[in-house]
C-alpha cells in the first residue's frame, strides 16, 4: 500500500459491525496488512469518558445539538491520537461508527440541520475522511430483535432508527464513491464477500 | 422588567467573578428582581460531567479542538435547560463564563480558528446571546498569584493565559454595546460599583 487506508463500518446497532470488523482484520492481517481497529464514541482516554456519558441512560435529558457536539469532542480526539498517526504510517485503519453515525443519528435521526452536522464534523475530523465506508444496512425491526435496547442511543424509538436508516441510504446517495450499501440480511460471509470486493478493488488500484 | 436580563461575567482566574456575582445578585434581589446564578461549564448534570472531564488534569493530551467541542456542548445543555427557561420567565440570568470564554481560550490562548468557534457556539446558544458582558480584566501575573494553578485549565501556560487576555480585550473592540472591560485590580466595591452602573442603565432603558 502506498499509504494508509481508512475503512469505517456503519449502521444500525445489531446490523453485524462488528463480525465484520473482525473478519476484515483477518482477511487483512492474511495478506500482511497492518491493520488497526478502533471504534466510535471512545478509542481514547477522554473518548472513552465521553463515550460513557453519552450511552448512560441516567441522561435522557441530553438535546440532540449537546449529543451531536459531544460525539464530534470524541472524534476531533480520536482523528489526532489514533487514526491520523495509523494513516501516517501507512496502516489500514478500521473504525466501528465515524462521522456518517452523527450525520445519521443526529441529523437524520435527531433534526438537527444537515449542514451544521456536517460542519462540525468536517472540522472536527480536520481533512481525514474515510476512503471507503460500509453501511450494513437492516430495517429497524431486524436491528431491535438482534439487539435488544439496553443504552440511551438504544432507547430512542422505532420511528427514529427508521429515520437513521433513511440517512445513512441517502448518504449513499450523496457519496456514492465512497458510501456503499451492503444487504446486511444475510450470512456474515456473504456480507463480507461483498466488502472485501470492495476493499480489493480499491486496494490493487492504489498498488 | 419586561423580558429576562442576561449578564455574563467572564476573565481570568482571580479576577474575583464569583465576588462580583454574589454582589450583583444580592443588589439584584434587594431590588426585587428575581435572579438566577449559573455557571461554566456545568449548570446541568450532563454539563457537570463535561466540567469534570475539562478540568482532569489526567486529560492533559486533550486537543484543544476537543476541548472547543465539549465547552459547546456543556454550553448547549445549559442553554436549553437553564438559561433559556430562565429568561423566558423575565428572570435576571448572571452567568460565570459563557461563549466569550471559548472565544478567548480556545481561539485567543488556544489557536483555534475564531470564526469557526464562533460558529459552534452560535448554533450552540441557538440565539441565546448575553444582554451584557463584564469582562474582569487583570494580568495573568496577577491571576496567578491570586489563585495557584489547580485544575487542567489553569495549568496552562502564562504566555497562553497572555493570549487569553488580549482575546477579551479584543472581544469588547468587536462587540462594544455588550462586552465592558472593567479593571479588576481596584477593591470589590469600586468594581462592583462600575458593574452596576452598566446593569442599572440597562434596567432602566428597559423598563
Amino acid at each position: 500500500m502506498k499509504k494508509g487506508l481508512f475503512i469505517t463500518l456503519e449502521g444500525l446497532d445489531g446490523a453485524g459491525k462488528t463480525t465484520q470488523i473482525a473478519l476484515i482484520e483477518e482477511k487483512a492481517r492474511q495478506l500482511g496488512l497492518d491493520a488497526i481497529v478502533t471504534k466510535e464514541p471512545g478509542g481514547t482516554p477522554v473518548g472513552d469518558a465521553i463515550r460513557m456519558l453519552l450511552l448512560d441512560p441516567c441522561y435522557s435529558e441530553m438535546t440532540v445539538l449537546t449529543e451531536a457536539l459531544l460525539y464530534a469532542a470524541s472524534r476531533a480526539q480520536l482523528v489526532h491520537d489514533v487514526i491520523r498517526p495509523a494513516l501516517q504510517q501507512n496502516k489500514l485503519v478500521i473504525c466501528d461508527r465515524f462521522l456518517d453515525s452523527s450525520l445519521a443519528y443526529q441529523a437524520a435521526g435527531g433534526g438537527l440541520d444537515y449542514d451544521f452536522v456536517w460542519q462540525i464534523n468536517r472540522q472536527a475530523v480536520d481533512g481525514c475522511l474515510p476512503d471507503l465506508t460500509f453501511v450494513l444496512d437492516l430495517s429497524p425491526e431486524e436491528s431491535r430483535a438482534r439487539q435488544p435496547a439496553r443504552d440511551r442511543m438504544e432507547q430512542k424509538t422505532l420511528a427514529f432508527h427508521r429515520r437513521v436508516r433513511e440517512g445513512f441510504l441517502a448518504l449513499a446517495e450523496k457519496f456514492p464513491h465512497r458510501v456503499h450499501i451492503i444487504d446486511a440480511c444475510r450470512s456474515p460471509e456473504e456480507v463480507f464477500s461483498e466488502i472485501w470486493e470492495y476493499m480489493s478493488r480499491h486496494l490493487a488500484a492504489r498498488r
